[in-house]
């Protein structure tokens, strides 16, 4: 099942929930994640409207974006894999979705786009096993953990290279349903194609990285993990459009612009 | 005026923002944060009851929880400050308030207390001058910064070192009123004073802390930024209790517990 979230944009604006089928959207009674983990007994609340007809938003608002660094041995390179998931945080200022514009922040000289497999959590999880810990899940979605690559290097954390206002691309729906082990991910700039791998790959595991992650933080339902790009991504560009393609999810389509507000900040030593 | 969150613990436990005065606290109606900035106009919703028969709550639930490190000259040491603040994110998970016990992970060596000034954030902001900064502040509370000092050190990412659940302490109130430039911050652990600045020592005012990070991150009504640590912060064990004592806001008082759960994660190579 597809489940997406969406604005419509008659006289009165409303976000709802909904059920993708072809090009249609069926409205949903409620909060998806104040539901159980699976759809049964969901109540439409509307009728079905053309997906050209409304605005796709980021189909969840997690409270915690958590992602894992250094997931593919492709995007590794020379360096050896952790005894466990390196893990970051991306906060949700950075939150955005299909609908929206990736925005390239004055100053960095260098922003790449990273395709990656999201995983939304559909209930609350703390210290769960890597046997159990797919049972969390919701669903997945596409992801593009955008990375300002000079200043991820430079600072002595990642808040300017991993969580700038529009860094944390998620859509364009959440599907249930997928084999967390056989996840085709694909990206494509400007059409052509500049990534391909499988979950199969990963370092760590989807369910290894969940379990870990779990030991020290209770994740929430609607909570997303971005699980890790591959190979070496390449910048972006104003102009360009970025794809990123999840097999049995759907493609998160997005253009990218320079910042058109200017900054007013002076470094200061 | 003194603005706290808190669950009233009768048959219907019901969550509230409330005016703290005396040893008393009125609830008001409403969420805080989709109130304009002041709080002229606020409307009791009840009778005042004693503080001593709420539970406090967190005073806020932020929609990102961002964090200066080095931002003490005590505290950098031999380091040299960077020409900018040095921000990074804490996972919400890691929220807690007044009435939590902070917990101490499993397989950490060392877990430090840091305690911290924390701004408020009123409306919302994005690409703040240094000179309008503080006008978008709502208020102060008091802040434990902790963090898992070995993990810190160790991990790519300070995802286990600072964002654990229980590590983003915050409470009992929001004061507002304060001037920016002269806030008190002292520590106790077990009633010993171990820490003690005034926020006019900071590397990174708070104006432009907030400047720096709106030039990247929109902040949000109700986001907060710990404001850094002075010093050299201690370890804490089980059954300490530990004291942030912000001037003109209040004490953060809480108990510091092992974890009574055991992990199920073992590292892989």
């Amino acid at each position: 099942m597809r489940i997406a979230r969406f604005e419509t944009t008659g006289r009165v604006s409303r976000v709802s929930f909904g059920i993708v089928e072809g090009d249609q959207v069926t409205p949903i009674n409620g909060d998806l994640f104040n539901l159980p983990l699976r759809l049964s007994g969901v109540q439409p609340s509307g009728a079905a409207v053309p997906l050209s007809s409304v605005k796709l938003l980021p189909p969840v608002v997690p409270r915690t974006m958590y992602a894992v660094a250094l997931n593919y041995p492709s995007h590794l390179g020379e360096q050896v894999a952790a005894p466990r998931p390196e893990i970051f945080v991306k906060g949700l200022n950075s939150l955005a979705g299909p609908a929206d514009k990736i925005i390239l922040p004055e100053g960095s000289e260098r922003v790449d786009y990273e395709g990656e497999i999201v995983v939304v959590i559909g209930r609350r999880c703390k210290k769960a096993s890597v046997e159990d810990a797919l049972s969390y899940v919701y669903g997945y979605t596409c992801g593009n953990d955008v990375s300002a690559r000079d200043w991820q290097r430079g600072d002595r954390q990642w808040f300017r290279g991993k969580s700038c206002d529009t860094f944390g691309v998620l859509g364009p729906w959440i599907v249930d349903g997928l084999d967390a082990e056989n996840i085709e991910l694909c990206t494509r700039l400007n059409g052509e194609e500049v990534q391909h791998c499988n979950s199969r790959e990963m370092v760590n595991s989807i369910a290894e990285t969940i379990s870990f992650i779990s030991q020290f933080a209770t994740l929430d339902a609607g909570d997303v993990i971005f699980t890790g790009t591959s190979g070496q991504p390449r910048q972006m560009k104003p102009g360009d459009v970025v794809e990123v393609d999840v097999g049995g999810v759907g493609v998160l389509h997005n253009e990218v612009i320079a910042d058109p507000v200017p900054s007013n900040w002076t470094d200061k030593r």
